[in-house]
């Protein structure tokens, strides 16, 4: 079992535009600085929460870089490359890979439903093939992707085929499949929760990381989930989770992803719009999101607790 | 917060049927030992694995008056009463008062789709209503009803409406809501877990029974899971868990329910075929079975495991 | 190609209760010359229209004894005995040939998936073999049943296997499988279209009848766009047919088969509430609809047209 | 109501490939001979058909290009511009404008939900802006975007927000939304059949146009199909139907596009391989299709049938 390169919480930064749309990339390092401030080990970027897929593969290339950049190594850069052409793909990765990334990942594409493992070992193998000295991992987000072949079944073929696999972001409501990946060729692949409403459960499954969209504003209460799961203290990761729950049911009121990008601005460090098909959000919905949130963080102490 | 009625494992046993599809009632008090044997607290009868909605109203009848009488009070008998008919449910769950079983259950019906809290709560208070002095949980399993509405909303409107209501089996592939539901009103509900391949995360989230297929054959080696989790083991539990997962597997490969039903006859308790729609085990597939079943038996010890 | 027992208009009627709930069987004769007046062939009895699901079965056997003799032979009935306990079905398929009926239907038992054809025939030879003497029709309706495979497939395996079998009910918005239905064997099978709003698809696709719940309230306007199709008048056909949808439009806003049952009142003809899980109208629902259903019929002539 | 711009058969061709997988330009003036050979009335370049989104930028752009110069005028040319990024899509659009195409089209972004009008209407306004003076499309194909919202809702709304908007292409099994977007506005719209195996049912519905890649290699027996509705003479009609039926379920059986897009060689315009994430043919799977597609040639004579 190799040591693995993504551990802890694994943050997927939001993609900061100006009010005008096009990219703001000067805010990179400081939302960089914020995630270190923040015990996040590593940042995935242009993933769903980066709105990869509504960028160009131009500005694609520039917050990937602009990433490593900032990072300076202090935090991992894994760069989503998923696209619906194989050979885009496929270019993003040479890309990450020349810039001094420290991995990639992919999603299965979205359009031609993929109905075979077959198929999907095929198109990732060419995809992860740009960029051959980085470890991929595989982003399964059926809810997004409506791809759910098994990943265990993917993992067995995906394995001979291509040589950089290192394991599978797996976001989706199942903890059936996520043991048996956990466990697969004796814990040879890393296997990351997606779902932070189910930090807990993901951690009693024997999850040592997980990547996730709240990390950029609530990485406190995460870890103190992840400690008291730790410390054996049961009945305080639950009612910890159990708020990461209420995080979770409030920004679903407003639309997921476009409100918690709206919240960076709460913190100082203003992500701007979102792209279409996202909706951003209008004014009203901004204030009573402000409103709503302040409250949340008043009623959760450990959502903007001090960092060690 | 009440002193639970169910806890720990509640096995959802089978109907046994005579070779020509009767009702074979006779062999009820061997398998209710056999669960007594195997510390299993209760019995959830006529439910999907007893094939209830299979049976006519009156052989559903004969089966909850056979288990009662064969529990003599030593497990809890929860009669599943869930009917496309409101009426023949209440009627059903008359029946389960009138013969002295412990408590009902309802899953939602399953032809006209439920689009409304406002319509499951109608629909289950009037089928509960036939049991006023009885225990009810709500059956959700939107796998078989595609009903996928959230419970804690349904908690939150069934509560005042169902006096009778006392919680919920949660059949489904998430753990957000159990987490919720759990600690909704500080744990005033009993929230069942319903997927035995999901047990150690169940218990992750708080859950304090479980109710399955598999404890009717296989209740040692989850009563190790559960210990395991109990005990700080965490990496037996999982290992544990792997095997039951392995377990589930090895039936998912013969249809599931089908298979799972035709091991009884190995361990000395016939409990004949399934009756349509399933499709009972053809002869070669029963011997298939059996092979199968008697390699994994022997790779599995903790699934024999003496019990106490 | 034998002489086909179901053409034309087949109404599908709404069972009548009293507004505490029971049958009121008494209105069924005036309901069945209601039809005869406006040229309907056949009644489809206890269907999803008909609630027969939401019944107890002695309720679909008085149900059905009073349509038969209400009928007299002056209409079809065609009992629907779809059931998800195949011994019940088959009781209630011997009670409709003992009672007279004409034919009998069944939809696929809608809890434990059916996932492959062997299974449906299996089951439906099961139901269907408690009338040998009747005409057998399965129908097919995967919005309330889930089941969709092919139904070419199924008259392929259920032909030889179901000697009674006479055709298919097709209720699913598809037209690539009815052609190869009504194509079968040289038309072998008769083959009834399900979907009012797409009557004019389902006619040039070679459809001789049609089964829909609209043609208890309004079979003029469907009686008008099957005439203008044969008199190759398709402009009015199609003018017609676009006012049908808007009364399928409009009943879709008030919940469809609720709203279409209260409108019966209005036809002098009340058929009283829905049982649960359906949610009945409301006072202030029942006068919305009653004025709109009265604009509707303003500017559609042909919804109360004179019959010849 | 204008006169449409698109009516009668509408290929969808393939894009031709080198067996290396490169773009094929060179074949493409030949491949438009044989369209209008065939009395197809236009091209949709780059759609799901043409692998629009398997393509780079670059090579859409390239695409795009060789059908306008090869067309010269003589068969329109519809430009698909759908892409995950509405920036990406613009350019398209730009370029299609400029390089002389005749209209552009966009199917619904597929990955992130489209779960409101305006968010539908927002995406396709933003895309289609890139060429103002193009007729827009919009492209409905559920099956491949999930994106199920009703087309005349998007017409009410994106009617007054997008100018250029001149119809929807809708390939889905559906004739209640195609005839009233049809009639909406005295047919202000274009609404082309996507479905050529529900050709006759969408001509009965008064589509004046159809999109299809059948009609790449079988448009005389759509023409067929066409003339024969047109003489009132249905049963020919449903006959040829019927054979388009077969030809469906032929192609079907190979996987469907990967197998037509083979098919072209056996009419000398090899247009090679499928791109990932779609399968190209084995060798033995191509043998078989050209076995199977000369059988069926050949009791198909009007798929063949000498042009007017």
């Amino acid at each position: 079992m190799p040591t693995p390169l993504l551990t802890g919480l694994v943050a997927a930064p939001f993609t900061p535009f100006l009010s005008d749309g096009r990219l703001n990339l000067e805010l990179i390092p400081a939302l960089c600085d914020h995630l270190l401030a923040h015990r996040v080990s590593a940042a995935f970027v242009c993933g769903s929460t980066g709105e990869g897929t509504s960028l160009t593969d131009a500005e694609r290339r520039q917050v990937t870089a602009a990433w490593v950049h900032a990072a300076r190594g202090r935090l991992k850069v894994v760069v989503h490359i998923g696209h619906l052409s194989a050979s885009c793909a496929r270019e993003l990765a040479a890309h990450a890979q020349e810039v001094g990334a420290d991995a990639i990942s992919s999603c299965a594409p979205s359009f031609f439903p993929i109905q075979s493992i077959e198929q999907l070992v095929s198109v990732t193998a060419e995809s992860a093939a740009g960029a051959p000295d980085l470890p991929f991992y595989f982003y399964h987000i059926p809810a997004l992707t409506r791809m759910e072949l098994s990943m265990v079944d993917y993992l067995h073929r995906a394995g001979p085929a291509i040589p950089s696999l290192r394991g599978v972001k797996f976001t989706h409501a199942d903890f059936e499949e996520p043991l048996r990946l956990i466990t697969y060729q004796n814990g040879h692949y890393e296997i990351l929760g997606g779902r932070e409403q189910m930090l807990l459960a993901a951690l009693a499954t024997g999850a040592r990381g997980a990547i996730g969209s709240n990390f950029n504003f609530a990485a406190p209460l995460y870890h103190e989930i992840w400690s008291s799961f730790q410390n054996n203290d049961l009945p305080r990761a639950r009612r910890l989770q159990g708020q990461a729950i209420e995080l979770t049911l409030f920004f679903r009121r407003f639309g997921g992803l476009r409100a918690m990008k709206a919240v960076m601005a709460f913190l100082g460090l203003d992500c701007g719009p979102v792209r279409a098909p996202l909706k951003p959000l209008t004014l009203s919905e901004k204030k009573e999101l402000e409103i709503g949130w302040q409250q949340l963080a008043q009623s959760t102490p450990t959502l903007s607790m001090p960092t060690e």
